[in-house]
This record gives structure tokens, C-alpha cells and sequence, in this order.
């Protein structure tokens, strides 16, 4: 069995109690593609068969199942959390000049840039509609301050591109934008939709604000391991397209006279640089470090959890946290 | 006086009834550009900055006055409009390498490309959180939707591109996507704001989207009229890019054996085709005619508005829809 297919037996056992209605989610995704327009349907069939990890639509599910929410609702937001995943996604593959996600070909590449603009708006749309047949609109409010974080992140990451300079709190920053504040929002709509007291929502707040912070931090400690040939794409790409990560940031404050990441970005011997950061990188306890940073945040969201009553729901988002530290994807 | 300035001293006219209020969209324009992230701030200060025409909120506006709306409401609404006006223009001249906007540098020519599309997508946002502070799920709901709308219209043109079969019922199609879906949701939310009754609202949805299908035929005539050196772009700029608009449509119609359109479309002998379809379209009625087809759209906006009380605001949205049709940019 491949890792892949580990990865996906783990999160089917963590999904467990709310399998049903993430099946339900899977339809709802499935039926975009009737369209009347030809041209979308196209593009609609692609984005839908893309298949995912789904982890989004099961924090809101799994929250809102905690509280009893009502599972039409919980499973039409869990669509529309999907949606706006993908929706960025297609955005960011523009953006980046990406050719496959999720083992398939992008927009970008099938068609063009300007397809992927045009349809990531649409899909944009597509989810902010979803968000509004649950009726709430505090829910749909925090669904749009969700996109303006995400492209904050973006807009973010950026204009600091190539620049070594990176505090702790910006990279903090930029990561809850573009990140975490998408699994918030999962969480914290699941219970605002299942009608939690102020004080509940804010518990899921917080787990899915610490859960999506450490997965970003996960996802770049992932940059810098495995073998080009192995991940499907160069180690430590995120140096080459001149990414402050967390473990870069470390190894800076740990190697202060050392200009090697500065002088990569400025693009001074770009391979022999890149080259040393790495051997630097495997050559200190920094990656360590950075799971460390990330384990406090899944511990946080673990903590949180703990004020909520103990049930099968509650259990699977204690596991999701484990899960999102241990990911090898 | 230049026919910018009349243009403009039109307007002022027709917007008296809601003068005061446009000048607190204006200050909710201006004042989004207070904001943390330093580099959102220049994005912002630039296309806030941007002068505009402002007709859609003012439709609003005016509609919602109609009906007694409260002006809180109508200012957020009518703000929010205007926003997502500017959001897809910024999207639009990204897809066009558009260079210019109003007289003004646009963001992908500033900046870059990724940065329009990130900064297309924050603008979008902003424009929702301003529809959810109405707090009205109804009106998000065809925000959201007309989000759809505008987009469908972009990929709508994009796959027509070259290609010289159209008929009448797509162009009419595209041309309510990509423009006149604004104009309606323009004025059904002002009416839906100010608590009219469902049959008047219904009043609104035509007047709305009767002046946009106007307004974009209108643009699609000015396309084919001045000297290049006045209106600062090539004539048939449509023709260049590939697209059939509403004088080609009746061209082809007009002259079913001439295959110059198909032949430009497929780069054959294109200056000498262009010439001559520009040739062909001076030489026949069909400018005329398209606007015969304007003048109907617009006809048929204001009869609508006769099944209203004659207030004020009523006038200045016949008024508006007369300027429509005449207008010179």
C-alpha cells in the first residue's frame, strides 16, 4: 500500500462519523457540472472530478455535528467550504504557473490564464451562493472576510517574495491568511450554523485558527523533505521562488553571519546557494524545530477542544489535529 | 466645454435627487484605503482614487428613494456596487492587457498580473462584506449570483472569441451576463432594501436590466465610431480582439455572402479585411439600426418605470435611461 492510500485510510476512520454527509457533499459537488452553458460545463465537470482530502467540509461537518447542527445546512456549507478551496486553488495555480494539483492538470494549463481568472471568479461565486442557501448571514459575512484574508495572504506572500527580511509575526501573518483562516471559518460556521452559544464558537475558532496554522507549517517543512524525484517537484521550491518559510526563518536567527538565503534571493549563485541552504537545513535541528512549532499549535487546538463535551465528533477532531502534524502530503 | 465635461454636467443633473448620498458612497470609497497591511494600502489609494461615471450606484440609490428605503442601506448597497463594478474591471483589463482605465494606469499594468488577479479577488470581497452589512440574505444571494453572472458572460465571450457564428439569442445572452446582470442587481436591490412589494421589485429587475443590455449595445456601437486618435483606441478594437457584436451580427445578417468577418476572424488579409468591414459598416444602416435596438432596451426601461408613482427619483431613472442611450464614452 502507498503512503497515499495510508493517508486517505486514516482520514476515512477520522471522518467516520460524519461519512454519510460528506458523501452528501461529494454529490453536491458532482451536480455543478448540469449546466446550461456548454463552456462552463467543461470546466465544471474537470474541477469537480478533482478529487481532495476534503478535510475542510469535515471540520465543518464534524463541528457542527458536535453542537447537533441540522445536516442539510451543515452539508450545503460544507460544499460551499470545498468550493472556496478550490476556487482559490485555481487562482493560486494561475498565479504560480502551476501545471498539476492534486495529480491533475490545472485550468491554467487545460485552457489559459485568462479561463483560470474568469472561472475562479465564477467558482468564487459558485460557493458565496452555496454559503447563502444556508440562510445565516453572519456566516456568510465571515465567508467573505475569508476571501479577503485569502487574497491578503496572497497579495502578502507576494510582495515579500525575494525579500530575506521576515519577521516571526509577518510570517505568523501571512500564514492565518492565507491558511488559516479558511479552516476557521470551516469550524466556526459549522457551529454558528448549528446555533452554539457565542462562547462554544469561539472554542472552534480557535481550534480551526491553530489546526490551519500548523497545517501551513507542515506544508512548509514538506517543501524542504523528500527527493525531487520522489515528491514530484525540486526540494526547498519555496526558496527558489524566494518563500520565507519557517524553517528558513530559524535558520536565520540561528546563523546570523550566514548570507546564503539573502544572497539566493538577490540571485547570486543561485544553485550553489540553494545547495548550501539545504545542507544547512538537514545539517541543523531547524525542520525538528518547525514540527515542534507546529505541535504547539495542534496541542492548542487539542486544549480547545477539551471544554467541549466528549463525543465521537469531538474524538475525530482531536485525531484530525494528530493527523495534520503526521501528514506525509 | 469638452463633451466629457457635458457628459458629466448630464449626470449631475439626473443624480440630484441623490446627491448627498453619492457623496457618501464617495467617503466609503475613500476610506477603505485606512488599512493594516501597507501593501494593500497603495492597491487600495489607486482605485479608490479612480474616477467613475458611479451610475450603478446611483441606480440604486435612486430606486431604493423611490420607495422610501433607508439611505444607511442604500449608501452600503450602492457602495458595494460600485465596488464590484471596479473588482471585475480590474479581472476584465487584466484578461484585455488593457494598459489604461478611465484615464488612469490599471493594476495590471502597475503592478503585474498576479497581483490583478489576488487584488481582483480581495476587491470582489471587500464589495461582499459591504452587501452583508445590508444584513439582507436575499440581496447577497443575487450579489453572489451576479458574481456568476459576470463571469459566465467573461468566459462566455472568451470561447466566442474568432468565431462568426453568433446568433442574436447569444449575443443578447452575453451581453445580460457580462453587463446588464450588474444593472439589474443594481436596481432590485435598492428596491428589495427599502422593503418594496414583490411585483414593484419586479419593476426594478426589468428597468435594470432593459438599461443594461442598452448600455452595453451602446458600447459595442461606439466601438465602431470616432477617429482613433480622439477616443485614444482603434476603431473595431472589437473586430481585433474577435469579437461579434451587435453592428457585425447585423452585418452578416445584411450581407450573408460577404465573408470578410469570418475571413479577419481566421487572419486572413487582416488589415485589408478590417478596412473593409469597417467600409461596409459606415456604408449601411446598421450603426443606425443597433442603436434603433439600444433605443428599444431603453423604451422599454422607462415604460416600466410608468407603473410608478412620478416622484423625483422616477424622472431622473428615465432621465438616466435617455442618457444611456446618447451618451459619447
Amino acid at each position: 500500500m502507498t503512503k497515499l492510500n495510508t493517508d486517505q485510510s486514516v482520514l476515512d476512520f477520522i471522518y467516520e462519523p460524519v461519512h454519510r454527509q460528506l458523501e452528501a457533499v461529494e454529490d453536491k459537488l458532482r451536480s455543478l457540472s448540469n449546466q446550461e452553458h456548454s463552456a462552463l460545463e467543461g470546466l465544471l465537470a474537470h474541477t469537480s472530478l478533482i478529487p481532495g482530502k476534503r478535510v475542510r467540509p469535515a471540520i465543518t461537518l464534524l463541528a457542527g455535528r458536535t453542537q447537533q447542527g441540522s445536516e442539510e445546512l451543515l452539508v450545503t456549507m460544507g460544499a460551499a467550504m470545498e468550493l472556496l478551496h478550490v476556487s482559490s486553488l485555481i487562482h493560486d495555480d494561475m498565479v504560480d504557473h502551476a501545471s498539476l494539483r492534486r495529480g491533475r492538470a490545472t485550468v491554467n494549463s487545460l485552457w489559459d490564464n485568462n479561463i483560470a481568472v474568469m472561472f475562479g471568479d465564477y467558482m468564487f461565486a459558485v460557493s458565496a451562493v452555496h454559503v447563502c442557501d444556508t440562510g445565516n448571514v453572519r456566516v456568510v459575512r465571515r465567508f467573505a472576510e475569508t476571501i479577503m484574508e485569502l487574497s491578503t495572504g496572497q497579495i502578502l506572500e507576494s510582495f515579500s517574495a525575494f525579500n530575506a527580511n521576515c519577521s516571526l509575526d509577518q510570517y505568523n501573518d501571512r500564514i492565518y491568511n492565507k491558511t488559516a483562516t479558511l479552516f476557521r471559518t470551516a469550524a466556526e460556521s459549522g457551529a454558528i450554523l448549528s446555533g452554539a452559544p457565542e462562547s462554544t464558537v469561539q472554542l472552534f475558532v480557535e481550534y480551526g485558527r491553530n489546526l490551519g496554522m500548523a497545517f501551513q507549517i507542515i506544508d512548509d517543512i514538506l517543501d524542504f523533505e523528500g527527493i525531487e524525484e520522489e515528491v514530484g517537484k525540486p526540494v526547498g521550491l519555496d526558496l527558489i521562488e524566494g518563500k520565507v518559510t519557517l524553517p528558513t526563518l530559524l535558520l536565520m536567527e540561528r546563523y546570523p553571519q550566514d548570507n546564503s538565503i539573502d544572497a539566493l534571493f538577490k540571485g547570486k549563485n543561485r544553485e550553489a546557494n540553494h545547495k548550501r541552504v539545504l545542507e544547512m537545513l538537514r545539517n541543523s535541528s531547524v525542520l525538528s524545530d518547525s514540527y515542534a512549532v507546529a505541535g504547539e499549535f495542534c496541542d492548542q487546538a487539542k486544549r480547545t477542544l477539551l471544554q467541549l463535551p466528549d463525543t465521537r465528533e469531538r474524538r475525530s477532531m482531536m485525531e484530525l489535529a494528530s493527523y495534520v502534524l503526521e501528514r506525509r502530503r
